[in-house]
């Protein structure tokens, strides 16, 4: 949700009874202030990489200093952040995509786990969150029951988040579909293309951090809509990075433009389950109607 | 569940209330007569894998004349086999993993559908269950309401169960957890790898496929727990199939042997998430009470 979520969808899902979140990304001072600022007197949390973080260790106090609700850490080891975050009486989420990292995140203190399945939009890793979601919370329940535990990956509506909720999540973080909201800062070109695609037209991809010079670990990648970028350059890693002056300046051009024949749409298996933009406040309320709606039917007549 | 559910396993699950199928795999007339044989009267169906079955379409009506309960067919085309399979009476069931496929099952008269995620253990491809479940629930219900659909993929207990009951489901199939029955046709190393691992223990790989000179399509591979070999050949296919003749004969005598060094323990990511050996009858019902339980529970006080 790097971008696409600014200050107006973080505000937006926090008025509508969320935890709505900045997508700090990479770590860019100026557009962060600016987010804040979008969002006002509603207090919202703070995400960001963490390998890209610990290269820019100034921007977390500078954000911390907002008061933010919550940071958001994803991508790397939250260790060394941890004492300036809870000094600073900001609740801790660690985003983890394998059990290991789950363990890890818990033993330094981590207030709320994240448990993201490879269906996720953006980067990720392999494990699905159907598994991974009970697995850390049996760990949960033995090692640390105060953790909270939320699943992330494939979570679109109100199906999602009851089935998240019967594996043993006490609730979810949702990216895509508030991707797709009138808030998000997306261009309308991937609005539509996320719209039209279903969940067999996405694909978990380095291409697009070599095209965007991105150092990225191995472990990680993001997932995207396929196009003629990734159906070019997926398989042949090594000829994208011989081309990557000039394949960079295209993939970058074709960003600025909406051109989604190369740049990729940042979005997970759930553009299948999306089929409209609507307010964030409408996705929150709907969803957890649904889920209700859901719990409520079937339950009906259980011996 | 080739080879490990066998008409002992099929047999102790539809007893017990489920819808036991014999892992038919690439097709053995004379295992196949004796497995029937060893389920006895118990009605048990039958599954092939599809493209190994179009070589050899004799075995089909081999199998229909046992009477199964239902043909349970899984990666390629079914439609060269739905006319005979239901003139002799018997369900189709055809397992996906994508939309598209899904699709075309229910287009050619697929009775049910089992829309498979990545998370499974043995061949699959890449979606993941969170998604696959509910994109194909959406198309059924737009489409053919009188088609039933399965998940299957990442679920080893109540918790799955119910989960997959919320994105839609009419039902599951599980088969890592039944691998890990009493019943199952399994070697004890095996069995006890399993229970060892954890989730992020697992891999999707084409290298044991390519020791047991199994030519299946490019777009399938399969989950089994990461060991010495994968380890080895999993990032150097090339050298695999260069020194194939060699790997073969130590892949396959490391199998019969039961070295699990070598040879790969067929279990997806629930590894994680089964701890003994049950019976057949124990998990099933256990699977239930759980999933009545967790969806009794989190429907009280809903407003």
């Amino acid at each position: 949700m790097a971008f696409a979520a600014g200050g107006e969808l973080a505000a937006a899902v926090a008025n509508a009874g969320g935890m709505g979140l900045i997508g700090g990304a990479y770590g860019d001072a100026q557009w962060l202030d600016e987010q804040f600022s979008l969002a006002g007197d509603t207090q919202v949390g703070c995400g960001f990489i963490t390998w890209s973080l610990a290269k820019n260790l100034a921007l977390l106090d500078h954000v911390l200093e907002k008061k933010p609700g919550a940071l958001f850490l994803s991508f790397g080891d939250p260790a060394p952040f941890v004492q300036v975050i809870k000094s600073a009486g900001v609740a801790l989420i660690c985003q983890v995509q394998t059990l290991r990292d789950a363990q890890h995140a818990i033993g330094v203190g981590a207030d709320v786990i994240v448990a993201q399945g490879s269906e996720a939009g953006g980067h990720g890793e392999k494990r699905g969150t159907l598994t991974l979601v009970p697995e850390v919370a049996d760990f949960i329940s033995r090692e640390n029951a105060d953790v909270m535990l939320c699943a992330a990956g494939g979570i679109a509506d109100g199906r999602g988040l009851a089935a998240s909720l019967m594996l043993g999540a006490d609730g979810v973080v949702m990216g895509s579909r508030f991707w797709a909201t009138h808030e998000a800062q997306v261009h309308p070109n991937m609005l539509q293309a996320a719209i039209d695609a279903n969940g067999d037209d996405t694909i978990r991809s380095s291409v697009m951090d070599i095209a965007r010079r991105l150092n990225w670990p191995d472990r990680y990648t993001a997932r995207v809509l396929k196009n003629a970028f990734t159906d070019q350059w997926h398989d042949d890693l090594p000829a994208l990075l011989k081309n990557q002056d000039d394949e960079a300046d295209r993939w970058r051009k074709a960003w600025v433009a909406g051109d989604i024949t190369t740049a990729n749409t940042f979005v997970g298996e759930v553009a299948g389950l999306i089929d409209s933009i609507e307010s964030a406040a409408d996705v929150l309320r709907d969803t957890c109607t649904e889920a209700k709606a859901l719990l409520s039917e079937h339950s009906k007549g259980l011996n």
